[in-house]
Formats: structure tokens, sequence, C-alpha cells
């Protein structure tokens, strides 16, 4: 099995891992498509020819937990299985399957006669991903990776040590198999290693935390690369003077108690203050439920069970079975509080009328915005985008949930007969800038 | 005349600025596209209507740098004339008749039936955009962010205060002139000012610095605010073992000679070795255009004239006439030799063998890469982008010549029928995710 994961600390092999890495990058990014697909076929095989010796390396992540006293949910979400080994393996051929992202013309233009300008996608290059206790992400973000040509460097957390180690490796002898270097994937271990490779601007292209906000702005704060952060999920879901009752019961329930840790998760209701007379049929579904309503003095007027809700709730992500409800006069109203206290992740209406529906589609600046949709549809999957590298709450780059196009960049290629600048311009010869159709392959 | 530029040096005074901006970023990006577009219309009569006002406050600025003897070249660039002032109100007329660019669907998905999704262009957000002392650059950026729907804080040099506070009071006016808030253009100055506002990451959503690369690294350093920088450009032209050496020393002269400053000027050329005993037609062209030389030893050969390079000069980007020389074996060590020293900005081929260009445009890992065309083509305007907001090195969001679309972020919208998420899943109802056809406006 190859070497797979680095516990080095010192500055110069952190540097060689990296400079290691980006020569692999260009191994890889540059293999035919069929080779990065046979490199997925081979590390879905792997994953089972291995199970025994994946599952014995889980065990001991497990028993090392458990005398840790890890709590109950981070040891399940650290437990690998066979029959999560079979869902990983099939995400693995779902990625293999997909057609490859490389190469695709985005945009090309006819500049001047014999002289042609294609926009195509490319892998970014070296990704440093930081993720949590899950070891499926190894293999998740692994195989994103191969499929969009790009290196990644994996940091997991400690307590999956020995798990991520065998994956790693997983991935690294696929590559090998394929005739790749193993070096496009490593593993490495480790706070201080983390902190060295954020230096590294000029190695690293893109790093990728998956985990809490103040993970993200921490990493954000100390380093030149680019941070695809996933922040936190202040998500509204606003009843409308014109709600239908029952879809906003719907809604409301689904949105908070279908998965209350997600981020994507409700956590606080605006209520239109016409609609307040209805408010107490949400409130009963919520509470039957279990749910611990905090509201404000108009809205505690029909939800007596209630507790009183304060300023600090609007800007709370509870992450649990904790709702917040605050009364507006006006949707504009409930825009401006979504717009100060929201996180911009997803906001969602329940309404009938058309004119608040064209209002709220307009006027919310968040990555999601919904309309009669529980906000628990903002996730790569629901939306068709395949495997979910993450839901970006940055602006720039991708916005929202991040399919494999989030791993993406362009390159201009520009194809001449000879041409030299200094011909065009006022007095010269003119540019035709004659769009061309795109779709197809680069070659 | 509203009042235009704020030298506020305290934090509070700045963060009022920010939100004011933010404030007015939502009345900007939610109006219509016909007011956007009537506020350039009213921008460029303003331009025009106060030409004598604009070239008297230039006049302040030019008087000022001519006592603290700044150099021609700077002096150049900061005076403003009639002529200029026309081609800057051609410069917005263009922007204001482009399509508007918000709510462009760029991809639509039917989830389920009644349920669609859509992905459509917004505005980002707010911008600060640091730039040096052109103050061209005030409308020119300006007037591409109204255009976006995104407001701008801009920081010009200090030697063009005088000028750039009157034109960013003409952009304000424009604003008020079409009932918008004259907040979503606000003019700052001060370094101290600007340190201020990096730290506001949750109000400013993108920082475009355009100037030097020590600048640039120097803003990313400092702030967790994404930045779209524009580094230096070490471009190389390779000279193929089949190179055509008509073609060969017309790229080399308008590559190197064009414009040397420029980021998108030839720093280094690489040639095949059985191309050297063709290289003197091209090195003596240059030297004719007065082009001092630093070759290796083996390109010296067929060079006398020219200097011993060292290592020094592949990783220096001159900016000046000035052009190093290496030999090559392979093709592949000069794709080698560009992703050490190169900066991933424009690399350009001259050869006539398919192979070789197949070979460079796939294996070149840069923002442009071109096969027998001019490095110098790299630039927004001549690739049909329209207005330029720079060249990006970056390898996220934008990469290469930028233009609006660089302005620009996307919203998820999903719009149901009171769907929830917990009825879709395996052994409940599939997603039907049918791609709908895009590219008309959002509704």
């Amino acid at each position: 099995m190859s070497t797979s994961t680095t516990n080095a600390r010192d500055l110069a092999s952190l540097v060689r891992l990296a400079r290691a890495a980006r020569a692999g990058q260009r191994g890889l990014g540059t293999a035919a498509a069929d080779v990065r697909t046979a490199v997925l076929g081979r590390l879905s095989a792997l994953l089972g020819e291995r199970q025994e010796e994946i599952l014995a390396a889980n065990q001991l992540d497990l028993d090392a937990a458990r005398e840790s006293q890890l709590s109950a949910p981070l040891l399940g979400r650290l437990a690998l299985s066979p029959s999560k080994l079979a869902t990983l393996r099939e995400g693995v051929d779902i990625v293999a399957a997909q057609a490859d992202p490389i190469g695709r013309v985005v945009r090309a233009t006819e500049l001047d006669d014999g002289l042609i300008l294609r926009q195509v996608s490319s892998p970014i290059g070296v990704l440093l991903i930081i993720f949590e206790s899950r070891p499926d992400a190894v293999v998740q973000i692994g195989s994103l990776a191969l499929r969009s040509g790009n290196a990644v460097i994996l940091k997991g957390g400690s307590e999956a040590g020995h798990s991520n180690r065998v994956l790693v490796a997983c991935l690294r002898d696929a590559l090998v198999a394929e005739g790749l270097p193993a070096d496009a994937v490593c593993g490495i271990e480790g706070r201080d290693a983390v902190r060295e490779l954020l230096e590294l601007d000029e190695l690293i292209n893109l790093v990728i935390p998956r985990g809490s906000s103040a993970l993200v702005r921490s990493i954000q704060a100390s380093t030149r690369i680019p941070v695809l952060g996933h922040a936190e999920g202040i998500c509204h879901l606003v009843l409308d003077a014109s709600a239908d009752v029952e879809v906003a019961t719907r809604l409301a329930v689904d949105g908070k108690c279908g998965y209350p840790t997600a981020c994507n998760a409700v956590e606080t209701l605006l209520v239109h203050h016409e609609f307040l007379p209805q408010l107490a049929t949400v409130g009963q579904a919520l509470i039957d439920r279990n749910v611990e309503l905090r509201a404000d003095e108009r809205s505690r007027a029909c939800l007596p069970a209630a507790a009183p809700a304060s300023d600090e709730d609007w800007a709370t992500e509870y992450g649990d079975l904790v709702l917040a409800i605050r009364t507006v006069d006006t949707l504009d109203q409930a825009i401006a509080h979504i717009h100060q206290y929201g996180s911009a992740h997803t906001e969602a209406l329940v309404t009938q009328d058309s004119e608040s529906r064209a209002r709220f589609l307009r006027g919310v600046d968040a990555a999601s915005v919904f309309v009669n949709a529980s906000t628990r549809f903002a996730d790569g999957y629901r939306y068709g985008l395949g495997a979910e590298v993450g839901i970006s709450t940055s602006r720039i780059h991708a916005r929202g949930p991040v399919g494999v196009e989030g791993l993406l960049t362009t390159r201009w290629l520009l194809e001449g007969e000879g041409q030299i600048a200094d011909d065009y311009g006022p007095g010269k010869k003119a540019f035709k800038h004659h769009v061309l159709p795109t779709g197809g392959p680069e070659d």
C-alpha cells in the first residue's frame, strides 16, 4: 500500500508535500478523461476489496473515541459499516459515470478571421480540504477531486486518523494503478500542519473548510489563499398575510424538525400581523413535535406556551428544536429583518399573493430564495447537482449548494495564424467578435 | 452637489459609510433595469455639463503633482482633457446600451411537478475598489458597478484627490436624479481608511485592487474579504522546433515592444534547440527595436549581442524593453519552465506542428494559453468582453480578462406549491431533475 498520510510538522517537508501535490495535479489534470474514469472505477473496487482492513482501522478509531467519551452523535458520524461503505462505493460509481467536466467550452468567439478564442473549463489546481469527524468525506471529496482533475490535500479530524489513513491509501493506490502520480491525493494530520500549509499561497489554490463557522472564519483570517467557506445558516420562514395555513404549518415543521442541526434548518419564523389569527395552528404543530418557541410580544398573544424572545434570538443559529418567532407589519419589514440578522443562506416565503412572491424573489439577497417550498431543499443533491462539495455562503465563485462545478475554473485558449495586437485598433483592423456556438468538448 | 468623499479615519464613521453603501446597494440592485440605464445616461450628461468643473479640479491635482515632481508618465495618467472626457462619456454610453446583466437565468431545473429551481445572475453586493493615479477609473469602474447593481466604495490615489471627488459626485448625483440612494457610490481617501474597511467582511463582499502585485498581496494578507487580484504577468513566448520564423519574429516584437509595461507583455523567450539556427533573425528584429537581450549560453552562441542571463532573469517581470532568452530541448521542458517561473497569466507558442499545438493548449496551466497569436491579445476589450474590470490571475471566480460578469454572482430561486423535503428520498418520492431551457430573463 502506498504511504498515505504525512504527520510532518516542519515547513520544509510540507512544502515538499505541496509541491508533490502540484506535480501530481499536472499529471491528473492533463490525463485523458477515461483515465480519470478508470481511477474512479479502481477506487470503487478497492473499497470493496479492502473492506475488512477499512473496518478494522475504523474500529481502532471507535475504541479510542469511546475511551475519550466522544458523544453519541459524533460516534455515529465516525462509525463506518458494510452498508455505509456500499453507499460510498455507489457514490463513487455515480461520479465515475458523470461526463468529464474538464475541457467544456463555455464561451467561443471569432475575434477575427483565423483568430478563435475559447473559454474552457479546467481544474483549479491544488485544493486543501479540512473536515471533521466523518471519514466518508475522504472518499466523497476525493472522488470529486479526481473527476475534476484537482489534487487534494486532505486534513481530517484526529479522532478518525486510522480510518482516514486507510481511505487515503485507497485513493492513492487507485491513481497509481492507472499510471497517475499518487501525490495527487495527500493526507496530512495535525493543526500545525494546516497552519503551515495556509502560508503556501503559491502552491495551494483553494481551501475548503467543512466545519463550524468559527473554523471557517479563523482560516479566512489567516491565509491569502481563497477560502470556499460554508458559514452558519440563520434561515427564515416568512408567513405572509395571504399564507395558506396548511402550507405554512408543513413548511415550518419540515424546516425546523427535518434535521435541526442542518445549516438549511429554519431558525426564525417571521409572521405578517394579518396572519397572527392563524399562528396558533402552526405553533401547535411545532409544539407537538417538541419544538421550544421563543416569540415576541405580539405573537405570544397567540402562542401562550412560547417564552419571550430577545434580540439575541434573532441572531442565533440554534441547531436544535428551538424556534424564534417575530411579528412584522409588512413584507418589506420581514426582508429588512432577514438582511439584518440572516446569514444570506436560505430564505423562504409562504404566500398566495403574486406581488409578494415577486418582491421576495427580487428583493431578498441570499444564496437561496424560496417561495412555498421548504428551506430544507437547499442541498446539492436535491438541486440535482450530483455530489455536493458543500453549501457556500461566499458570494463569489460558487454560492449556495456547490457541485463539481465549484471545483473548476476556466482557461482562455486563443488560436491564430500569427496575428499581432498592434494590427488592431482605431485606424487599423477592427475585431469581429463573432460569437460561436458552445457546449461541445475542447477538441 | 452631493457630498461625495469621506476622509473619515475613525472606525465608527467608516462602518456607517459601509452600512450606507450596503443599504444603497439594496436600492440600486433591486431597481428596474431601465432605472439603472437612466442613471448611466444621466452620468454621461453630467460629465458633459460639468466639464469645466472637472477640468478645474484636475488642474489643481496637476499643479500639486508638478510641484511634487511626479514623473512624466504619471502626470500623463493623471491628466484629464476634453477629449479624454469625451472618450469616458462614450464608454458610459456603451455600458448604458448593454443588456442589463441582472436576473439572467443561467440554469433551470424542474425538481418535481410544480417545484421549479432557477439560478439567476445577481449583484455581488458592496465592492471596495482600490486604484492608482488615473481618475478615469472612477467613471469606468463606477459605470460597470451601476450596470451590475453593485455598490462601490472607491479609493483612488491621493494625487488625484480633487479629480476623484468631483467625478464621484457626478456618480452620486446621477443616482439621486433617478431616485436611487447616493450612497451606492462612496469615495474614501487615505490608507488608514482602507485598512479599517478591510476589517468589515460582513459589510464588504469583494475587494478589487488595481495596482502593483505588492499592493495586491499585502491586501490579500490583511483581510477575510475575497480579493480579485491582478498580480504580475511573467509571460512566455515559446518558439517550437517547427516555428515559422516570420511569425516568431512578429509575435516577439509585438509581445515585447507593443506596450512593455503591460502585464501581458512577453518577458522570456523559450527557444527549442532546433530553432536556434533561425534565432538570429528574431534577435536582430528585437535589437532593432532597442530591446536588451539576456540569454543563456546556448542561445548566446546565435546572439552575440546578448548579455548572459541568470536564474533571476527567469523570475523577473521587467516591464521594460528587456527580454530573457532560454534554450529548451523539448516542448515539455518549456512547459515545465513556464510552470516553475511563470505567473499563470498568458503563455504563447509559435508552432506549425499539430501535436505541439494540442500538447501546449492542454498542458499549460495559465489564465490564457495561445498558439500563433501575440500575448498582447489577453485583454477584455480584445476578447470582446466590453469594458474591463481588470485581468485576474486568481483562479477562482474570474480568471484572465474580467468583464462585467466578474461583478456578478448568482442566487438560486425555488418556487413550489408547498412541497417539503421530508417527502423525498429512498422509499418516498423521487426528484425529476428535469433540465429546463435557460437564457431568458428572470421573469
